[in-house]
């Protein structure tokens, strides 16, 4: 099935993912479209939330936000349906997850609000195009990403760490990835940090807090970029009555290409 | 007052404000510091309103949300006191101007929400700085802006066409604007349109909407940007059942240097 979805667009992945053909992770799928973080929660927790995505743009990157009740992602993804056409959710309750169903039509509410948050697959693809290595795609594993010491904006219920993922670089390369990165503000934009690990409260670069450690090589320096699970961390700390977010690396494709995210 | 006022810093216009001492317009007073255009709604209006914003992003840059019902600009303006620190407001009752007061203490609510939206003074100080010519400063009258055909996208009970303000330059100097303005997202960026004015709506260049017409010399051609009128054009439109914004051209002054608008 995934290779056969490579070249698909995003409202063909999504199609697949409503008809069942899909459950999987989405990396390398629908190439050059859009990949989006998908969180979902009750009216009252969403002004909250917005707000915390408005002072935090470099983790939270907005793409859309529905209307309450409304399951279609109607500025990114027109005919979607947000609770059929992912390949795989997770439900919380009170900050715990309760399931990790392929299909949420039966936890809809009508007063859910989704939100589609940038993602770091779009400058990934920019990265490689631009000859840029991605040491966890060479080695085929989910990028490492940490918890930092440096706080985010707080923003009513939320507050929370900056999450980082991580990607070693030569200097050559980390000055390159600057410059592709920057042109994609919607995605994540330049990096926040590079070198000592520590600087920012990552004590072990071998152990990270999410995804898979990779290689650092001879020459290289970890180079850290804010991380779209940091919302997600938030809202874990938050513990809403009621939320679904999209399961790790099963991300709800949209129809925006890589190039709408950059800047003007 | 005001000549006294043109090199002081962001903090210092608050304070003249609070005093009572600055009751006037605030273009050429803290040259360097954001001027803020701002809108304050009841919470329960206030998700409507950011999502507007978040959806609106060149009409609507957000700079700083407070939490409900406070009354300090903490993220732009630390020790603001937004009740006092503009130098004219104006109240609004079911989109309907109530009042023009200098103090807003006595109309202020526990479920107030305030927004600091980004304004134009900080794309025309950079464009002096370049050496492109602003027509309305030159000739001492309020930019002419103009509502367009152009739909911003709606949002909840928001919604309402695009403003426009307008600069009329040779298209060496349109050129020019757009490479300086496209480093400021944040203050509404690039133009959105240049040339025949019909093409987005306005039929009389000469009878703009708000604000003052100017002189378009020969080999010059009208210059549009989004403008920051066009949120309070959405919550006149909406007629929220209270809200209060700036006066026009009196505008609250952040801690925020022109720079720190600039894009990454």
């Amino acid at each position: 099935m995934g290779s056969d979805l490579r070249n698909a667009t995003g409202a063909q992945v999504r199609s697949a993912c409503r008809s069942g053909a899909l459950t999987g992770p989405t990396p390398g799928l629908a190439l050059g479209f859009v990949h989006a973080n998908l969180v979902i929660l009750p009216r009252d927790w969403a002004f909250d939330f917005l707000l915390f995505c408005q002072r935090n743009p470099k983790p939270c990157p907005v793409l859309d936000v529905t209307e309450p009740g409304d399951p279609e992602a109607k500025i990114v993804a027109p005919g979607s349906d947000l609770r059929t056409d992912l390949p795989a959710y997770r439900v919380w309750k009170n900050g715990e997850l309760v399931e990790e169903p392929t299909d949420v039509t039966r936890y809809w509410r009508d007063d859910l609000v989704s939100f589609a948050i940038g993602c770091s697959f779009t400058f990934e693809n920019a990265l490689l195009d631009a000859g840029v290595p991605v040491r966890h795609i060479e080695q085929n594993v989910n990028v490492p990403m940490y918890r930092t010491n440096i706080p985010c904006k707080p923003a009513g219920r939320f507050s929370g760490p900056l999450v980082v993922s991580m990607r070693p670089l030569t200097s050559a390369q980390a000055v390159k990835a600057t410059q592709v990165c920057s042109r994609f503000p919607r995605a994540h934009g330049a990096p926040v940090h590079f070198g000592a690990p520590a600087a920012i409260g990552v004590q072990n670069i071998d152990k990270p807090d999410f995804g898979d450690a990779v290689e650092i090589r001879a020459g290289e320096v970890p180079v850290f970029w804010a991380c779209g699970v940091t919302p997600q961390a938030a809202v874990m700390q938050a513990k809403p009555p009621f939320a679904i977010t999209h399961k790790p690396g099963h991300m709800f494709l949209t129809d925006l290409k890589d190039t709408d995210l950059e800047g003007e």
